[in-house]
């Protein structure tokens, strides 16, 4: 681990369901062109509101990942 | 969407169940007297703790509306 | 409730479920050894990434409980 | 102005032209409802973007009013 | 107290004579209007300054009251 | 809007006539490889000097757009 | 002191009377269990309202001392 | 520039017209007295309100200048 | 008001007594060297211990005096 | 340098030598990819420790470069 | 690694060659008295001045370490 | 040490060796015209990049010096 190098990705991702299936979200698409994401940090947690109510989570995180 | 204007208020409410649902029981009651509400962000996540579990979460979210 | 003092500890639970589990795990664990904790904030909120997903949330608390 | 208590209230207001127009269309709707008005600081500054320009802005302002 | 809902507001009171002192002022003036106010935090303490002495002491605290 | 996922990107722009025209500078620039650009927030302004005056403007800001 | 090693803690204290003697008391329940205490930060200036005024403060301060 | 070392100030300048000018108006009263300024970054943005409107902007920014 | 310039300098006094006189003991030493000093916002708070107990606060503030 | 457009990227490097040893393995392994890099500022200086000491020191630093 | 919990202490540790060796010279003490150090984040740079050059650097860490 | 009263000021020193020698630079040069420098803080660790690597760090202290 000592001689890796990382670079970090900031992704948002909605869900009417809950928080962390926002971030997993972002997670699904984000890994179709990032390979060897290792942590996340979530940075911002937003949601979009209809009548009231919580339509959707919108939660964005910081990815670290391994530069090859 | 480009001639509104919004104000915020910050409110915090509580739940034994998730983070998610002490945001919607403080829309519930915001909903009484705020119409047109658009967005949230969470600005503060905290519990109160008994017997060495969570007893409630209380969330506190800044909460932006239309200003008619 | 005037006449308290309490201390503060900060600690990190990890849950593959939700971020609210990470935090009663830790909470389980510190209840070991500390008695009487009042309330908590959540002050980090992470997860440890495998095949594109999250494969456990890391969830950082500063709990505050009453000196004796 | 030493026995002044002064309240906040936070609002955003949008324009196309410029950031400092953006401000002066949310006071020139907060106005209908509060007077005294005395100060204000910038608190956020984003945009909306449509093909690759700024559309409007939307500018986030703390303002602050004497409490009669 | 777990299914209460707060609301914020942001004040500032001025006193000649100590920073506790300002809060007081403004809380005295808050309360006329809003009921059930329960906590403060202190966000910022400035001081309006005369001849080279603090003349009156300006601080500004988020209270939260609930909303009924 | 709910399935959207955003990717977010940091960029500086320069101008010697205004904030705004330095940060439409950046997104002219950014505009040739990056599609789909929803919204910035500006993070840092800054300028350089000569003269005494200020001889370009050098703001950075958070730009979001959707990943397809 | 260039070898010494110093340790925090972070405590609460409460008084009906000040800022200053909420720290105080804080430190005066501290100093039964930590030796050697050298200073103090204050970090948070709260206070719990009762009838519309300032039952009492809640002062939160990091402490740090030498660890022998 | 690798052997230079540079002293900040921080200023703050008003202007009827816009942000850009207020932090002007700030360099051309303090370019009489500092020589050698390189940059400055903006670290506030106020504005004093009458009548519902700006009466002036009130820009603060730190500037770096070349100790000699 | 609208035409002046402020320069800011950060200063750091000492009491035994009080967070508001170790402000002042800061502002007397500080007066013989600048003139027309209007306001300060404190920054830092914090305290030299001895003994268990706060031997003198040491209280750091921002001041703004007007350029002439 | 006034019509420069530069984007960021934030990466993170790893020594078991020295915090500026860390920082020059991330430069190494981004400029691989990364023409024109002009500037860094470190955000986070972490160590992963074993045995009691600095197995090795995590540096973060975002780095500037120019849009062609 | 999914089911640990950990603390954190916040430690300063003195030296008069480096940042890093503060850092060392901390945990070589906190060594003694907690087992399972895992990681540290620097907190805080800080150096005693003796006739205009550094006599020490003071360096704080956060550092998490696993409860058994 | 309870009646002194302190100023700081910010500068930035430049090294191609090292992130201390940097605060040095600095410190030589702020010695000539400020006496009594009591401690410093580092607020901004940045580098100029030449060629991939590090050119010169450049950091940024905030620096206590005794009021005569």
């Amino acid at each position: 681990m000592s001689d890796h190098v990382y670079k970090h990705v900031e992704i948002t991702g909605s869900s009417e369901k809950s928080i962390e299936d926002a971030v997993q979200k972002a997670l699904a698409k984000a890994s179709k062109s990032i390979d060897n994401m290792r942590w996340l940090e979530v940075v911002d947690t937003r949601a979009h509101l209809e009548n009231g109510q919580v339509a959707h989570w919108q939660v964005t995180a910081k990815v670290g990942f391994t530069l090859e």
